[in-house]
């Protein structure tokens, strides 16, 4: 270890510098990229596709019921959007930001929402986000929790 | 600089044990008690205390109406709430996360909140939130996203 290493170490470490500059938009691009895909996979998929992009652990708010925890009760919870018949969701981020560490950043975005009704009428909705992802252990960014209305 | 002063070093610049260990345990902790704070402040101080908690370019998310940014447009939209007559909110957090870097978090928790209807009624209503935190260059925690249902 010499001063001369200094610098490669401080890169290596993502010390001072490379976090403040590289690392959040690194992140940020990241982060858009996943919001994307996981609009693409509830497309694609459905149910499966949607809740590929949950962490174990993620939180869920089910309007007016308590706040529910883990993959189980959210699959369950987000089970009856998708079972709307004709059901459709497109979504996009409008805006991002994410942590120095680039480990954390939050999605904020615009989402529509299409279904027949039981009257075999269709709806259509549009609604706002905020979701909040968290880079995995296995370098994947998934999404610890999500809010819209 | 030698070998003795590497671990000196690695915790000053909050390396890869650091960051992983003390900042996000400290960061938690701090918007826990941001959390609470921003409650506190609403309590005594109304709208003037609900907005000393955002940052200038925070977003709020106006129900069936599109995405709003900056603390002018917030106080606009936030004003009504606290208009109502015998306003009274209550909450506090039940989980909070923060990334390696300590700079960016989220809270997410239960909410309390009363007041008198036109009729003269009293009304109760609970709710769910998930709210985003930012360290600001002078080194406060102010929230950047807030939503509930």
């Amino acid at each position: 270890m010499t001063r001369r290493n200094l610098p490669a170490l401080l890169v290596a470490m993502g010390g001072a510098s490379g976090a403040s500059a590289a690392k959040p938009n690194e992140a940020i691009a990241a982060i858009k990229k996943a919001d994307l895909a996981f609009c693409e996979a509830a497309k694609a998929r459905g149910l499966d596709g949607w809740m590929s992009w949950f962490a174990e652990d993620a939180t869920a708010f089910p309007p007016g019921k308590d706040l529910i925890h883990g993959r189980a009760a959210l699959r369950a919870f987000y089970s009856g959007m998708f079972a709307r018949k004709d059901f459709y969701i497109d979504w996009a981020p409008v805006q991002a930001d994410a942590a120095a560490s680039g480990d954390m950043g939050y999605t904020i975005g615009k989402a529509k929402f299409r279904w027949t009704d039981k009257d075999g009428k269709t709806v259509n909705a549009t609604g706002k986000y905020l979701t909040v992802w968290k880079k995995q252990k296995d370098g994947s960014w998934k999404v610890v929790a999500d809010l819209g209305n």
